[in-house]
């Protein structure tokens, strides 16, 4: 099952910038050879269900091991089964109707 | 890794009520012998997060499979390392305060 | 426009419980004559779409003043122009399917 | 208070693609002159929190009046006192690390 997800890592109980954090996360899902976009409140992925939800494991691991003592991710999942779809063709389906 | 999560399982292109989708999910929860709590907006799910999610994806398959060509899912997941607690001790620790 | 939401007030930047962030925020809706539940991972409300907005705008102001630098809320808000439903008939509709 | 929200609206119980909704939505923002950019699974939009939510509530409105009897949105706010950061302020400072 195709998954596309966006995805928001917020780390708690730290101070300053978290562009470390979002960085960090950001070489996971280069490491795994994923598709992703960032953008300005978080980053789109789209692969395998698995694979994209290993993705976000593995980034929960490396921002505790980076000090951050608690995590709140917010996460939009979708999954259709009536066509195929990539992050570029759901922008450009909206962009068409401008 | 323990996980907690709050999600809400929105099945797109289907008409009137989305109750037996939601309470499909609720049994796939039972059938895996999570702790869960349903409310207004989602369930609370908490447990070992390849258990946790492995629930999350079959409630996809499940309600695809119901009919719904589209689900779009919105999810907070919550990790720390400082210390554990439950869905219980997480509401009962603000209630304490009121 | 009536408006059911389920909204986490994450405060960033802070130490420690988030507890009494909570707490101050279901102190405002209680203020506020709205009605709400909370749950372990956000509280559900219902009201007046600006009532309901109002209420969440003052507990970002108050976990402000409390001392949050930053704060990262994750919403979800469900309107239906179909029929009117509760807090409480949206729990009581999937578990009379159980 | 200056508000970034990150929002997805997803009218329910209607069939087929949800493009034309949401090119509606951008149309909103753009009426109201509010800075917002486009992405996979949401839209991010910056301003002040009462214009903002006034768009926000405004899509609901027009989303229901073109045919969805149900609307499920999904919304990250982010509001901060310690500094001013655009849109863009904050793909750049993640840029910056990678």
């Amino acid at each position: 099952m195709k998954l596309m997800i966006d995805f928001c890592v917020v780390p708690m109980g730290v101070e300053g910038s978290i562009a470390r954090y979002v960085a960090a996360c950001q070489r996971i899902l280069d490491a795994e050879g994923l598709s992703y976009s960032l953008h300005a409140n978080g980053t789109n992925v789209e692969g395998e269900w698995d694979e994209v939800m290993a993705a976000v494991k593995r980034c929960h691991e490396v921002v505790h091991d980076m000090g951050a003592p608690r995590i709140s991710t917010s996460m939009r999942l979708g999954t259709r089964t009536d066509r195929s779809q990539s992050l570029r063709d759901k922008v450009e389906s909206v962009q068409a109707l401008l």
